[in-house]
């Protein structure tokens, strides 16, 4: 009965009743540590701590998260409503929330309630379906950008630079524009994987580090500062990030950090991609300033998130201080790109280039109607 | 007899003989730790270890380092090669060794050797002028700078964005660019220091925060990669950064990070002011590809350098690990900011600007002949 969300997250039933595994990904890499949750506020804990991250993963922890409510019998509109707030900037989280309750409503609503469990069992049934779906889309994905590259950059070895981490850890699947890069290093033609570290959380050097070492991808980490000096010695051939929100204008928003990348690609002419799932694209969302960007705790910056217990500069939050005592700081978890900085978005429906707002309602559209689209389809020749 | 440079550098006689005295900035902020050098090695150490580090600093630690070999009697010529080639990218370190040297040399011939120590006593006199001359070099800095800003962002006041640490803790005086903040600050004009954080080694997080929050700042530290969303949402009024090298086009070596704080305020039409003492600017250089880079070890990127000891995941360098083992990363100490990007040059001689290798070689040349420059003499109208 356990279903099995790459090594991130694991749908379980024991005797007990349903419960959701996390792998805590504050933990890693020195550490495989699972989170057991038996109820939404011990879920809501580890969105919001990061334990579970990562915009399409969060669209199934949340999935997971209702069905979980529903399976054990607590309110599932409150908890659906928790859930969804639990971050504000990926809108993957509400849209899995609201895609499994409103299963959860419909078949409450069929069967006069729930004391048979069926509707429990629709909720589960459809978090299950989108998880499969976030799997599908990540293959897709990893198509749709291997031909793109191979377009883009035709022939020889890649060296692409990629920010925080968009892989296994994050996905039903392969991920997004990790999932890319695995699929051009299976194909031979990765030269090396540039690994922003990703401050303030460090995603890029615990997380994405250690699934390219798992992969056996010839990778090198670096301070998000040092990307300047690669792009300055043409050592960056492609960036690819993955993105939290896409509005309808297509600005994107991403892990911060992400900004400064695409600013830099433009300045020396090297395409920037984001890959991401069509469910990333928030159409109620306009344009780049209607995005919500969360801003967390100074102590992620000040402090060192490095689970240390017992060094001599502990600190309130439990890290390790490196700025003095009271400093403040300046912590926004992601920053908007916008269209006009971004060479193409790869989706599980193709590939829009040049971002417009035509493009990506066009694709949209296609993509609910179920039209599958090649990745040439929107591309410019 | 001692002499005190700000508190990073102290040149004391104890009754044993001389030494200096260095302020371990590898362990600020937590804990204020001198190093006691009695020979060269020790110094070049410390130099290479960054417990003393900065430009200015560097040579006027250089300086002291090759005064302490003569007043111990060690070989005077060997040091000085020992120490110049200590750390390759800034020019301060050679420039003070050199210069040092060479005084000493003058009253070595001069008096047929230095068993009365007349030598030495000329070898500590220069570097006792030079780190006057530093701290000079200082007061005109902040002066000039405070005028350029004043000019290029009339009236108001100002939130100024800086990397890495340029303030007391390099100089002889008030520091750099960061003594030009605090002039900024004592005329009541700042409204806020963005403190880029400054990986991999946090001089700004631990050190540019400490001078800040001792001067009564407001400041607020950031994760290197924010400084885009600041740039985006238009809360950076300038930038202002030091340097280790100056080329004779005008290219600025400096931390790495510079480069992309450039490219962003290029792309925001934000001015971009390095401060940096004339001794800073390098004619045999001719362009930035000159400049040699130096690598440093990648255990400062995947290994926290926060001096924790007893951790549960402490790392072959002492540090925390924070990336899987066996990780390579890339770590350049500085990167190269071409002179288009660079908005000014405020030197100690007048201000630079714009910046091309005629207005380079013009400032040099009336900075040795003693003439001095208002700030305005090479600004543009």
């Amino acid at each position: 009965m356990a279903e099995q969300c790459g090594p991130a997250l694991r749908w379980d039933e024991l005797p007990e009743g349903p419960v959701l595994v996390l792998l805590d990904q504050t933990r890693l890499p020195a550490e495989e540590v699972e989170l057991v949750c038996t109820d939404v506020p011990a879920l809501v804990t580890a969105i919001q701590s990061l334990a579970v991250r990562g915009a399409p993963l969060l669209g199934i922890a949340g999935a997971y998260g209702v069905a979980l409510a529903a399976a054990r019998g607590f309110d599932v509109a409150n908890a659906a409503d928790r859930l969804a707030r639990a971050r504000p900037t990926a809108v993957n989280l509400a849209y899995g929330v609201r895609r499994v309750e409103e299963a959860y409503r419909k078949a409450f609503a069929c069967h006069g309630g729930d004391e048979d469990g069926a509707a429990a069992a629709a909720a589960l049934a459809e978090a299950k379906a989108l998880h499969r779906e976030d799997a599908d889309a990540s293959e897709r994905l990893s198509e749709h950008g291997s031909v793109l590259l191979e377009k883009l950059v035709p022939g020889g070895s890649l060296r692409l630079l990629t920010h925080c981490n968009t892989g296994v850890l994050v996905s039903g699947g392969r991920g997004t524009a990790l999932g890319v890069v695995r699929a051009v290093h299976r194909a031979g033609r990765l030269r090396r994987l540039w690994v922003d570290e990703t401050r303030p959380l460090l995603q890029g050097a615990r997380l994405t580090a250690y699934e390219a070492a798992r992969e056996g991808m010839p990778y090198s980490v670096l301070a998000d500062n040092a990307a300047g000096a690669l792009f300055a010695g043409g050592e960056v051939d492609a960036v690819l990030v993955g993105a939290d929100r896409i509005a309808a204008d297509g600005s994107v928003a991403n892990k911060v950090g992400t900004y400064p990348l695409a600013v830099l690609a433009r300045h020396h002419g090297v395409p920037f991609i984001v890959v991401a799932p069509v469910t990333t694209v928030d159409l109620t969302t306009e344009t780049g300033a209607g995005i919500e960007v969360e801003q967390r705790p100074g102590q992620e910056v000040t402090e060192i998130p490095v689970g240390v217990r017992g060094g001599s500069v502990q600190a309130a939050g439990g890290g390790v201080l490196v700025a003095p005592v009271g400093a403040q700081a300046y912590n926004p978890a992601f920053d908007v790109t916008p269209p006009d900085l971004v060479t193409a978005i790869v989706t599980d429906g193709g590939v829009i280039a040049p971002v417009t707002a035509a493009a990506v309602a066009e694709l949209c559209s296609a993509s609910r109607k179920g039209t599958s689209r090649s990745s040439h389809g929107m591309m410019p020749d």
